[in-house]
């Protein structure tokens, strides 16, 4: 694996937060078919290559916290940190050594012990008020459980907490496809990171990046701020107007 | 709009065709996050550029015939053609001025009159053995139609006689994502052509690229040869291996 100092997402800058929420990323892979998932499967290197994989890591290490949703943990349980050999690079910015991890629930059902569980800080369960007290009583020995919305999560409310309480910046969105279609819908997402892996899944049950029962009302129109090449893959970054 | 000389796909370089059937592009645009139609529809202008159209012109212009499914003509009944100030360019290599049009469909059900049907050339009608019959009574008046499947079209078949038949050694595929995936799972797809449209779609029942019952038996692993940006649009270009 190269050098992260050779990354050329090491050095990103972003502009500075709203003043109500974290300012949002979303990172994903897809297929040249538009696919994020291969037969219903979320597993790693199934699409990305390893450089992905590591360029999911550096993206990471400029967030203060990794958002993902119940039913992405659910399929690939895994820890959202950063490799250690990026966490040098987080305290020279005066970062704690790994993001925060923070998961939308409403069932609360999340595996456990995974290596979800492993860090350092207990990860954030976000739920809603109607879930709180069943998600409590799954996840509250190992977990920290808040209730953002009455019956289902709130984006907008989920967000201005973490930005209040955890004091995040920035927040680093994940998946899955419902939980970002939520994000778009609230226009709360301020960048795309994306990953085209030279991969064609093809089947008509495999998931995409942003999934609603509607079309996004805005039909959100992107700038592409960066993007380049590596063997077959391509990296974008796009940014999402704000209005 | 730039001139056609100063498109960088107006001297592409394509390899030999196959003995048995055509060399087979696919020419795709989809939004960032994978579809290729917005709230269902398929309207030119929706999710690409007029640059990203008249890029589908210069493609065209270099392939003996375009192919597309029954249902994308019923969703867009649009000719087939180049752009008029692309017909020198194809008379200098040699070939008619416009490619020839063919239509996949087994219900015959396409609409007339329409542009589609505008070209000086007929368009070829693909159909089954047993649909025949049926096709033939409504669209044999202004349609060439052929049988190439017994039950429905069988996409080798097909291949095989357009290449004998019309003498065609190139042929772009244009959708849907229907007969892409009975292309792919053939493995007679050679590249592809795919433009990322700056823009988020976000619905679940919007298409993508390429949809079938399973995932691709390979999960063909693809090799980009070339990409360009032009304002908030990529034009990428794939190499599907032959193995």
């Amino acid at each position: 694996m190269q050098l992260p100092a050779k990354h050329p997402y090491l050095n990103l800058v972003f502009p500075a937060p709203p003043s109500e929420r974290p300012y949002v990323g979303l990172n994903m892979v897809m297929s040249v078919d538009g696919k994020i998932t291969v037969g219903g499967q979320l597993k790693a290197g199934s699409l990305g290559s390893p450089f992905d994989r590591y360029t999911m890591s550096v993206l990471r290490h400029h967030f203060g916290a990794v958002i993902c949703g119940g039913e992405t943990i659910r399929r690939h349980p895994y820890y959202l940190g950063v490799s250690p050999e990026l966490i040098p690079f987080r305290k020279a910015r005066g970062m704690a050594s790994q993001p925060l991890t923070v998961i939308v629930t409403n069932s609360g059902n999340l595996p456990y012990p995974a290596p979800l569980f492993e860090g350092a800080e207990r990860p954030i369960i976000l739920t809603s008020q109607a879930s709180f007290q069943r998600v409590t009583q799954s996840l509250g020995p190992v977990a920290e459980v808040h209730a953002v919305g009455e019956q289902r999560v709130e984006v907008r409310e989920a967000l201005a907490f973490l930005r209040e309480h955890y004091r995040i910046s920035r927040l680093l969105l994940e998946g899955g496809p419902r939980l970002n279609y939520q994000f778009f819908k609230e226009r709360a997402v301020d960048e795309v990171f994306l990953t085209i892996a030279p991969r064609l899944v093809g089947s008509v049950s495999d998931l995409t990046m942003v999934m609603g029962e509607d079309v996004l009302e805005n039909l959100p129109r992107l700038e592409l701020i960066s993007h380049f090449q590596r063997d077959n893959e391509l990296f974008l970054r796009y940014q999402v107007p704000r209005n």
